[in-house]
C-alpha cells in the first residue's frame, strides 16, 4: 500500500474504533440509571407480603399474649413488651427498643375496694354491688385481675338522691333541665352505657352540678338478640361490667404534661391541676346490680326512649318510691392517681431510597385484663405484620421508605403511650411521617369490614381490598372488596363505605395535633341490625382469648383479612415510588362536609340573614381544593417518574397535604385539636365531627345568650375553615 | 494472508472495537452525572453577582425612591409598589405580583390636628406643642407629610397633671413606685424616646394608670457630640420629632386578624377588640416642645441617670413648681384607625434544582416620610440584589432553588405586610423555606458592619464577608471583614461581633412564628463611642436621600458593602449543593445562653434550692446538641455530594433545625412568639432575648407575691427549654 492508503485506512480504521466508542459512549450514557428503580418488584413482594399473613399465626400470637391481664403500669405488661422487643428482633427489624415514660396512671385500692351503697335513713348500707365480676371459667387461678373501676377517678363518698339521665348525652341532660325540670346539682345521677365516650358522660355530669356519676351496662345496649351470655354466647352477663377512663383530655396526653413527652426531668403539675380529671366520684356496675338501684327509684317516669331492657320501671328519679323514700345512694370510691412508668416497644425498618420518609403501623399493648379483643387482636395482627416484613426481609426487600412498627402502652389510661411518644418526636414527625396506619382491636363483629381514614386513603383502601379474598365462609371466590361492597353499601359513590376518623385510639395525636395522613380497619358487625354498642363484653374480665375463637373469628380469617389490609396499607406507603394518596378524594369529601355544615346553618335562616352569615368564602375554597387536586393530579400523570427529584417534590406535596389542614392555634379551648376538618366531637369523643369549629358554634346556638356574640364566632369559624382550605389548595399548586 | 491470518487479523479487528466499545461505554456511564452539577460554576457566578451589585446604581435607586413620601396605605406607596413591581419584571425575575391585605392602620385627622397643651386653672391653654416639623429645604412644594403622631393612638383629651418618667422603662417604673414612692394613676406621664422600643413604653404607663402619654425626643439620645442638626449635619433639629407605632401586637400582625391573612372574606374582630392596641393616648414631640411641658415641672429632683441634656432642671413630678402650680398638661389627640389597603410586592426566580426550596429577602418599602434611610437605603439595596441577580439570569444562571424577593408594606405599622404574607403562606413556608434574609435600613452609622442572625448563619456570613472589600477610605486592600474584626471585635471567639436577632423589623414572622433560619445586616455607628439611641434623625422628615448622600454614605461604598453581603448570602444559600449553615455555631450560642440564664439564676442561690430548681437537664440537653451537631457535620464531610437523594436529606436536617426550636403552644401570653430560644425581649421588643421562657419565669422574682407558684413556673420553663433542645438535637442525629 502506498502512504496515501495507509493514511486512508488508518482513517478508516480511526473512524470505525471512534464510531464504535461513540456507539459505546451513548450506549453507556444512556444505560446507567439515574434513579433507583424499584416499582417493577414491588408488585410481586406485596403478593408475598399479603401471602406470608397467615390466619393460624395470627391465632397462635393472641393465644399467647392473652394469658394473663397486662394493665397498663404493671410487671406483666413489661414484661409483654420485653417478649414483643424480642420477637421483633428475631423476625428481622433493624432496631427494636423500649421508650419508657413516666404518666399520670390510676387504680384501685387494693386493701379498701370501691362499690356503691344504697344506704337507710340510719345511713345503714342495705344494699353494696358487687367488688368484681365473676371470672370466667380457666382463669379462676390467675391474680391481677383489676376490678371495674372508672380510671381516674377521684377518692370520695359522695351520698345523695339518685337521677337517671338516659346515657347522660348533652341532649339528655338538655331534656331533663329544660323540658323535664329537673336539677341534678347536688345529686349522684347513673347514667346507661352506651352511644357516647364514657368521658363525655362524666363531664357532662359535672356541668349539670352532679356530686357523683354511676355508670351501668344495660342490657338494651350490650346484648344482642338471641345470643346467650358469655361463656355460652358472647354476650355481657349480668355481673360483668365496663371498665374505662373518665378522663376528658382534648388530646393532652399524660394529664401531667401537657404539651410535653413525660420524662424524668420534665415538670409535671400539682396532681390537681391535672388536664381534663373529673371532679365527682365514678363508678361503674353491670346490670345485676343496677338493678337494685333503678328498681325503686321515684320521680317521672322516664320518656319511652330511655327505657333499656331491665325488668324495672325507667324512673328519672330524684331519689326513691314510697317506703324507700328515705333512701340515699352512697358512692364509695378509694381509687388512687399515681406517676408510673410506662413502656413503648418501637421498631424500625430503614428506607432503601428514603430513609427519612416514615410509615408508622401502631396499636396499643395494654388491656384493662386478658383484652382478647381489646386491643390483643389488634397486637396479634401487628405481630403478624412484623413478622411477615421479616420474611420478605430475608428474601432481600427492603421498603422504599423507613416503616415504623409501634406497641403502645396506656391507651386505656387516655392514648398515653402514643400521644407521649407524638409529643417526643413531633418534630420530626411533622418533617417526616407519611402516614400512620392504626391497629387496635382488629375485631368487634362478625359481618364485614369497616374502615375510618382520612379521605385521601379511600383509593388505596379500596385497591388493596381487592386485592384480598373475603373470609367469609362462601365467598371464596369474592374479594374482601366485594364482600365488603355487598354488605356495606355507601351512598356516596357505588363503594363500600368508608367513615370519619373519630378518636378513642392511639392514632389521635398523630392525625388531629400533627395532620399526619391516618386511617384504621378492623371486622365490625352489622351495623343496620346490630343496635347494641360497642360489642357487648367490652371492657370486661369476659374478653378473653376464647371469646375470639369460639365466637368471634373461628377459623381466624378475618384477623387475617384484616391483618393484610392493615399490612397492605403500610405496605403501599411505604414502597410506591409516588404515594398512593388521592388528593381529589379529599376534595370530594371537602365539597360534602362544606353542603353539611351549611345545611345545618340553615337550620336559623333568619338569624343567617339578621348577622350576615355567610358560607361563600367556605365553598369558594373548597373549589379551589377541588381545581388545585384536579390539576395536581393531572400533572401527576405525566410526570417523569425516574426523576427522583421532581418524585420527590410531588410526594412531599402529597405528604404535607393532610398537614395544611392543621392550625397551630388549635381549636376553640382545645388546643391539641387543630385539624381544622376533623375532630372529636365535643360531645363524644369518639365520632368525628367534619369542620368542627364551625359545628361547635352552631351548636345549640338557638339558646344563646349573646345571640351577636355567637354568630360571630360562627363568622370567625367559616373565615378560619375558608383560610386553611385555600391553604391546603395552595400547597397543591406548582411549587413555585 | 492465509485465512487464518484473516481470522485472526478479524479477531483482532474485533477485540480492538470490542474494546474501544467498551472503553467508550465505560466511559459514558461514568461520564454522565446523576445530579445537576451545579458548584464549580457557582463559584465564579457569586464573583460576577458581587461585581455586578455597584454603588452608583444604589444611589439611582436611592435617589429615585425617596422623591416622595411613601406612607402605608397612600396612592404614592401604591404606585411605588407597582413601579417596583415593573422594574423587577425588566430586570428578569420569573414573576412578580402586588399581594394586596386589607390591615388596620391609624392615620392622624386631617382637619383636626394633634398637640399638647399646657392648661392655666380657667382650662385656657397657655402653650401647645407644633403641629408639625419644619420640611427641609427642597421639599416645601411635598404635599402629604404625615405629621409626626404615634399610630393607633386612641383618641382622647385627656388632662392632669405630668410625671416624668426617663425612659419608661420597666425598671423606671420599678424605681418610681418603690423608691420614690410615686404613683402614676391618673397621671399624664412623659418619657423620653430611646434605649427600648416605645410600645413598651406606653405598656408600662398603662400598666401604671396612667391615663396618657407624651414621647419626646432629648438632644441626650438624639444628638451626637459635635454634629449639627440636620441640613448642617445630621443631629435631630429641635423641631423634629419621632413618628411610630405604639402597638404591643407580640407577632400577631394586623390588629383584627391575628394568626390569619387580612383578606376580603377574613373574619375581623371589633375595633375595640383589636391585638395590642394602646387604650391611652400617646403622642410623640421634639425637644422645643419638651423644654415647655418639662422647665416649670415640679415634685423630686430626677436622678442624675434620668438627666437628659435640655437646659431644665428635670424634676419628676407630678405637677409643676410654685406659680404653675395650677397648669395641668392636656392633650389633644384625634387620630383615626381604618382598615386600609396595603400591597407587599413578591417576586420570585425558580430554583432549576430544588424549586421547592425557598430563600426569601425581603425588605420593607412603607416610609413614614421620605425614609431616605428607613427603609429606603434597604429597599434600593433589594432593588439592586434583584436587577444583579437578573443579569446573571441573563447570563445562564439559574439559582438551585427557589429565590424571593420581597417589598414589603406596612412595615411602621406594626411588621403587617410581612406578617401577613406570613401568617398567608404559613403552610407552605413551613415546608419548604430555608431562609429568611431581612432588609430593612442598611445603614445606620458610618462605622462598620453590624450582623444580626440566627447562630448557624455566623460561619457563612463570615465567608461572605471575606470576599467582600471594605468600603472604608484607606482600607481598600482590606476585606469586609477584616474592617469589621479590626472595628468590632467579639469576646466569644477572636471574630468579628453578630447580635442576637431582636424583633422591630419584617424578619419576625419567620424566624419567631415560624422557625425560619433569619439574618440582617447593616453599616452602623461605633456602639462604644456613640451612645446617642439609633440614629438621631429616625423617623423624622429628616430622613432624605440628602442626608445619606451628603453625611452617612457619599460614595455609597457602605451600601454597595452591605447588598454584597445580603446578597452574597442570599447566593450561597441559594446556589450551595450542601446549605452553608452551621449546626455546631448553634450548639455553642446555646451553651453561652444556657450558662448566662443559669447565672441569672444564681442571684437567687437560697430560692433555688427551697424550690429545688436545677438546670441539670438544659445544660445535659445542650450536651446532646453539641455532641448531634459535631457527628452531623462530621457525617456531612464524607457524604457523597452526587447522590441527590443523600444530599436532600442532610439539607433538609439543616433546614429543619431552626424549625425544631419552635414550639406550637408559644411562650407564655405570646401565642405567636414560638421561639424557645429567641424571642423579643418583653421589656423591649426590639432586643432579643435568650431562653425567653426562663427569663421572664425570673424576671422580678425576688419581689414575687407567691413565690412556690413563681419558681415552679421557672422549672417548668427550664423544662420546655430543656425537652426542646433536646428535640432539636434528635433532628440532626442520623434519620433512622
Amino acid at each position: 500500500m502506498g502512504s496515501e492508503d495507509k493514511i486512508l485506512s488508518w482513517i478508516c480504521r480511526f473512524t470505525v474504533i471512534t464510531a464504535f466508542f461513540l456507539v459505546g459512549f451513548i450506549i453507556g450514557w444512556f444505560a446507567r440509571p439515574t434513579t433507583v428503580n424499584h416499582g417493577k418488584t414491588s408488585k410481586s413482594f406485596l403478593r408475598d407480603f399479603m401471602d406470608e399473613m397467615q390466619a393460624e399465626n395470627i391465632k397462635q400470637h393472641l393465644r399467647k399474649f392473652t394469658r394473663l391481664p397486662h394493665l397498663a403500669g404493671t410487671q406483666q405488661n413489661l414484661i409483654l413488651a420485653e417478649q414483643i422487643r424480642d420477637e421483633w428482633i428475631k423476625f428481622g427489624l433493624d432496631t427494636v427498643h423500649l421508650v419508657p415514660y413516666d404518666v399520670l396512671l390510676s387504680y384501685p385500692n387494693k386493701t379498701n375496694p370501691n362499690y356503691i351503697s344504697i344506704v337507710d335513713n340510719l345511713g345503714k348500707e342495705v344494699f353494696n354491688t358487687s367488688l368484681s365480676e365473676p371470672v370466667p371459667e380457666g382463669y379462676e387461678h390467675v391474680t391481677d385481675i383489676v376490678p371495674p373501676y372508672s380510671a381516674f377517678s377521684p377518692k370520695g363518698q359522695p351520698e345523695g338522691d339518685l337521677v337517671y339521665v338516659n346515657y347522660g348525652r348533652t341532649e339528655d341532660f338538655f331534656q331533663l333541665e329544660r323540658e323535664m325540670g329537673i336539677n341534678c346539682t347536688g345529686k349522684i345521677v347513673i347514667a346507661r352505657y352506651g352511644k357516647i365516650f364514657r368521658g363525655n358522660k362524666v363531664k357532662n355530669a359535672m356541668l349539670a352540678g352532679a356530686k357523683g356519676i354511676i355508670l351501668f351496662s344495660d342490657p338494651a345496649d350490650y346484648c344482642a338478640e338471641g345470643v346467650e351470655p358469655y361463656p355460652k354466647g358472647w354476650n355481657l352477663p349480668g355481673g360483668g361490667a365496663q371498665r374505662g377512663n373518665v378522663l376528658n383530655l382534648n388530646g393532652a396526653g399524660d394529664p401531667l404534661t401537657p404539651g410535653y413527652p413525660a420524662k424524668e426531668y420534665t415538670y409535671r403539675y400539682p396532681a390537681d391541676a391535672g388536664v381534663g380529671l373529673p371532679k365527682i366520684p365514678v363508678h361503674p356496675i353491670g346490670y345485676y346490680d343496677a338493678i337494685h338501684l333503678l328498681k325503686n327509684m321515684g320521680g317521672h317516669l322516664a320518656p319511652d326512649n330511655w327505657k333499656g331492657a331491665l325488668n324495672v320501671s325507667y324512673r328519672i328519679g330524684p331519689g326513691f318510691v314510697d317506703g324507700f323514700e328515705q333512701n340515699k345512694v352512697r358512692m364509695n370510691i378509694h381509687t388512687n392517681n399515681q406517676v408510673t412508668r410506662i413502656y413503648n416497644v418501637i421498631g424500625w425498618i430503614r428506607g432503601a431510597v428514603e430513609p427519612d420518609r416514615y410509615i408508622i403501623l401502631g396499636g396499643h399493648r395494654d388491656a384493662w385484663v386478658f383484652g382478647g379483643i381489646d386491643p390483643t387482636s389488634g397486637a396479634a395482627v401487628v405481630h403478624e405484620n412484623v413478622r411477615a416484613a421479616g420474611k420478605l426481609m430475608n428474601r432481600g426487600w427492603r421498603p422504599r421508605r423507613t416503616l415504623i412498627f409501634a406497641s403502645w402502652d396506656a391507651e386505656e389510661f387516655g392514648l398515653l403511650g402514643s400521644t407521649e411518644w407524638a409529643e417526643d418526636n413531633a418534630r420530626i414527625l411533622q418533617e417526616r411521617a407519611v402516614a400512620y396506619i392504626n391497629a387496635d382491636s382488629a375485631i368487634e363483629g362478625m359481618y364485614t369490614l369497616r374502615v375510618d381514614c382520612t379521605p385521601s386513603l379511600h383509593t388505596i383502601v379500596y385497591d388493596i381490598t381487592k386485592k384480598i379474598p373475603s373470609p367469609e365462609v362462601g365467598e371464596e371466590k369474592m374479594s374482601l372488596y366485594d364482600s365488603w361492597h355487598k354488605r356495606d353499601n355507601w351512598t356516596e359513590g357505588n363503594v363500600p363505605r368508608i367513615s370519619k376518623l373519630g378518636s378513642g385510639s392511639d392514632f389521635e395525636a398523630y392525625f388531629i395535633r400533627l395532620g399526619i395522613t391516618s386511617g384504621r380497619a378492623r371486622y365490625t358487625k352489622n351495623s343496620k341490625t346490630e343496635r347494641y354498642s360497642s360489642y357487648p363484653v367490652y371492657h370486661s374480665v369476659y374478653e378473653t382469648y376464647e371469646i375470639v375463637e369460639r365466637f368471634y373469628d373461628p377459623s381466624f380469617r378475618r384477623l387475617e383479612a384484616v391483618a393484610r389490609v392493615r399490612g397492605g396499607l403500610i405496605f403501599s406507603l411505604a414502597d410506591s415510588v409516588i404515594l398512593p394518596l388521592d388528593c381529589e378524594e379529599y376534595a370530594s369529601s371537602l365539597n360534602r362536609y362544606a353542603n353539611s355544615i351549611h345545611q345545618l346553618a340553615q337550620k336559623h335562616p333568619d338569624a343567617m340573614q339578621q348577622y350576615h352569615v355567610s358560607f361563600d368564602s367556605l365553598f369558594s375554597a373548597v373549589k379551589n381544593f377541588t381545581d388545585a387536586a384536579r390539576d395536581f393530579h393531572q400533572r401527576l400523570n405525566q410526570l417523569d417518574t425516574s426523576d427522583a427529584m421532581a418524585v420527590r417534590m410531588v410526594n412531599d406535596q402529597l405528604m404535607y397535604l393532610e398537614r395544611a389542614f392543621i392550625d397551630p392555634l388549635g381549636l376553640p379551648g382545645r388546643p391539641f385539636y387543630r385539624h381544622i376538618i376533623f375532630a372529636p366531637s365535643s360531645h363524644n369523643k369518639y365520632a368525628g365531627e367534619s369542620f368542627p369549629g364551625i359545628y361547635d358554634a352552631l351548636f345549640d346556638i338557638e339558646n344563646a345568650v349573646d345571640p351577636q356574640k355567637s354568630w360571630d364566632e360562627v363568622k370567625r369559624q367559616i373565615s378560619i375553615a375558608a383560610f386553611t382550605v385555600n391553604a391546603a389548595a395552595v400547597t397543591l399548586m406548582p411549587v413555585v
